[in-house]
């Protein structure tokens, strides 16, 4: 079992298809941006698959359920990092490799680095645990491109007021958002080739145009 | 990560509790032994408490339920082995440390060594995966005690016949069940200090006896 964290492109990946992920806390628009991005790229004629974790694959939203019901200690923390490696595995398996290997551009609200923000920097598991799951499970695949979309504090607090109800996931203190945040930032700059910031505190089609000019050397 | 295959008490096994599995196929009597083997310590006044895998506490039940449900390829291989390492850690940490912590004797009708014997030999995957797995997950846990059940591959059929309906687990042909009876030996044969076979093609009674005699030192 070997973690190949900083593979962008595994071995078997010779086609066109790109695969983009979107990270951050709750209510920064990561679902937003996806919808908007996967038009953006139907207007260009590319096939956009618009996925979202944990979940995305049949197995995958089984076990959702799973993860997200429940009382906050329904799952100890390895419990929890297993079950949302096993969901990414069916996922990549089912949806996302096969979207790539056909040559789509892949969307996806949430990947592997959402489990290392939460279920690592939150959740007291290493970071070098939550890789090596990902090399057994999704054969170490990591996004063409993640974009973290950042708003400040206040924009995210009246963002989930908005929204209304959280899920068991979502039902966390503030200072445990703000932790998250800074986990989010610390992985981005530990791996700039990859990752690419974006201020999501901006109106919704600023940010997209924001994101689409990033993308702009694959389009 | 470290997976510790080969340590049988954890540094943190201070307690009196033993923990005692039963492996081998379908059919061979390990629920029935299960049985009368708690009966056989609970008249010796020692608190028996009896599980099974996958499941064993309420979120591994869960999991049950998604790993027996469905058509054979629902999961792909590693999904099926990370779901079955998060049954087990939960498992584990719920329901099998804490009885260990307070000196019960645990009875496990399957354990990690089937994941080893299923998702291992028939699944393709690697022993070393599975207990890396098992490693993270469970903390390496391994049992006092394995006891192999084996019986001819005409009774084990006979039993399965008289048994009706097999669930996704069990259906499979009989080469299989050949190569599973094979790689259960081979890891019994491995590990001697750890593993007992036990021929289960005699009486129920006559079985009950010969494993009680195997942990006459401990009673």
């Amino acid at each position: 079992m070997v973690a190949r964290p900083n593979r962008i492109l595994p071995a078997d990946r010779t086609v066109t298809g790109r695969f983009i992920t979107l990270e951050g806390g709750e209510g920064v628009g990561k679902s937003t941006q996806i919808r908007a991005l996967s038009a953006a790229l139907e207007a260009r004629d590319i096939e956009a698959v618009a996925t979202r974790e944990p979940g995305g694959s049949a197995g995958a939203e089984a076990i959702r359920t799973l993860l997200m019901e429940g009382s906050d200690d329904r799952w100890d923390s390895r419990s929890e990092a297993l079950l949302f490696a096993a969901a990414r595995a069916d996922h990549v398996a089912r949806t996302i490799r096969p979207a790539l290997d056909r040559g789509a551009w892949v969307l996806c609200d949430r990947f592997v680095d959402s489990s290392r923000a939460y279920q690592g920097g939150g959740g007291g598991i290493t970071d070098a645990d939550l890789l090596t799951l990902h090399g057994f499970g999704s054969l170490g695949l990591l996004p063409d491109r993640t974009f973290l979309l950042t708003v400040s504090a206040d924009e995210a607090a009246r963002r989930l007021t908005e929204r209304g109800g959280r899920d068991r996931m979502g039902n966390k203190p503030a200072d445990y958002q703000a932790r998250l945040a800074a986990r989010f930032v610390e992985m981005a700059m530990s791996e700039p080739s990859r990752w690419r910031i974006v201020d999501a505190d901006a109106a919704a089609t600023d940010v997209t145009a924001a994101i689409l000019a990033e993308l702009a050397e694959w389009l």
